[in-house]
């Protein structure tokens, strides 16, 4: 990374502007890792923007800075602005909005493995289990200043995509970089408690809705369910509070692929799958147009949801057998 | 702490034989910090036995040195062998066994406020969020080892004292303890995956049964469910697989007080309540001859279920009036 470390802080020597911009469908990390080298570059004494294509979703309006986050504006910056993408792992992620520019960002900070390095310096790391690791290890090493503000925002990313240290690439280095984050001013207790305690009773209630229909098969090592427009209506939940219902599937010790259908408007399903690690999710949603990784894949089809739920069930208990299963 | 730091580093030169003790209705942080001195003392060449009045709950059979611990004997070990008692607010939760020893414990290590420093030798810290961090600078403070093996059961007892890093007292120091041990083996991945995704099916089926009955009352500030043995039967769970069900009311953002009741044999009724901080639920169950502190307490009454709740409910709701509710 020295060389692109090297332009890098030429970048920030150079330049007085620069816009940050994120994924759609933006996270924890997505804004967390915008906003905590925003606030940095701001305290360094820059004139800094924050985009993003969904501007700023309600779980978030805890984050300190979060008044500087714009829906990403149809004209581009002038060419002056240095461009910078934080956590995304291509272009086209980055929203519609940014690909009209037609601008190659200058810089690509990111911890996506398939990311292609489309900017002109690229500091990528897969090892990092968050962009806010990354981000807080090149702040201290451009010499950049980082305020309780900006380590409150990379604390968010990085207890966000660790599931709370939990997953993996979790390591000793990311611990201390929650120390140092907590040492400038970063409150874990008020930040878990400001993110993982502040469900809607809509969100319970449509958990409640998604137990009441989930489905253990093959030995209890397949959980599955559906989730209805019914089950959205009855409940009054919004539809981007239900990624993580399949981590409530995955909590069980014999539960290998946990996988849910969402029926969409226009007739098409949504599918969201999630293995354990030994069976590859990815091969299974690409047998149906989707992709992903091993881990971790998707799906959308035109295919009935009940042939899709039973095509789905009959791949993975083939992949299970081919396991030993 | 410094005159008890020289007394402890001075009992573990004198002795050869030492045996480890911690509370009743055991959990992460006192097996992880019995195991963890007891693996260090043992590379340390010393002769270490380890008790419990439950011995090793089934959860717990991942930890490494699980082997090492046993019933409480009822007789108690010859006078050379020192006591150290670890995660122990009160001599009485050693159990009854240990309580018919007749004997005062050689060393106290512990983070409980309430402690009374029942001990000869006494190391309490009630701002360390773990027993476990104590006993990670206490072994370094001490020069004793601390193998991958004990790294790694002071990482569990870390862990899941602090909600996964969520809890109060958290701190910068808390994660380099993390990063410390980890470091030296502990494998924060593997471990969260085996505490936190290994519950049964059976809890799983348990937790719909909650969900499906919990109530949200005070215009969603109280949230609460009745657990009644048919529950039980239908999920096929076993009663220590309940307790954190309150924790699935308490991620949602309006709930102030969340309480459960469950119908005991003998037709007594178990309270336990949870509040985010307004009100003192210690009051609420003190007038029910219950007890605990402002955030946790708890209620054992032979009012029938249906009496004690909607008592309960009044009771809290005029806790959140007097707060302005």
């Amino acid at each position: 990374m020295q060389p692109h470390l090297d332009h890098f802080r030429a970048l920030i020597a150079e330049r007085d502007r620069f816009c940050i911009l994120s994924h759609i469908r933006p996270d924890g990390d997505a804004y967390g890792s915008s906003l905590g080298l925003a606030l940095s570059l701001k305290a360094f004494g820059k004139e800094v923007s924050v985009y993003s294509e969904d501007g700023l979703l309600r779980n978030y309006l805890f984050l300190p800075g979060k008044e500087m986050v714009e829906k990403t504006p149809a004209a581009p910056p002038p060419p002056e602005v240095a461009i910078i993408a934080v956590d995304t792992s291509t272009q086209e992620r980055l929203g519609e909005t940014f690909v009209g520019w037609n601008r190659q960002p200058d810089v690509n900070i990111d911890h996506h493995q398939s990311n292609p390095r489309f900017g002109r310096i690229n500091l990528v790391d897969a090892e990092s289990p968050a962009c806010a690791q990354i981000l807080h290890d090149l702040i201290d090493a451009a010499g950049l200043p980082c305020p309780p503000e900006a380590a409150t925002n990379l604390y968010v990313g990085l207890m966000t995509d660790t599931g709370s240290f939990q997953y993996r690439h979790t390591s000793a280095h990311t611990f201390e970089v929650a120390a140092s984050l907590v040492s400038r001013g970063a409150d874990p207790t008020a930040i878990a408690q400001r993110f993982y305690q502040s469900t809607s009773v809509e969100s319970f209630m449509l958990k409640r809705e998604v137990l009441a229909v989930t489905k253990f098969t093959h030995t209890n090592r397949v959980a599955h369910y559906r989730l209805t427009q019914e089950m959205y209506a009855r409940s009054g939940a919004r539809t981007d509070e239900v990624e993580n219902f399949l981590e409530q599937l995955q909590v069980v010790g014999s539960v290998e692929v946990a996988f849910m259908l969402e029926e969409m408007e226009g007739g098409k399903t949504r599918v969201s799958l999630r293995s354990r690690g030994r069976v590859d999710v990815n091969q299974i949603a690409a047998s149906f147009g989707g992709g992903g990784h091993r881990l971790a894949a998707g799906i959308r089809s035109s295919l009935p949801p009940e042939e899709l739920e039973a095509r789905l069930l009959e791949k993975i208990g083939q992949a299970l057998a081919s396991h030993g299963g």
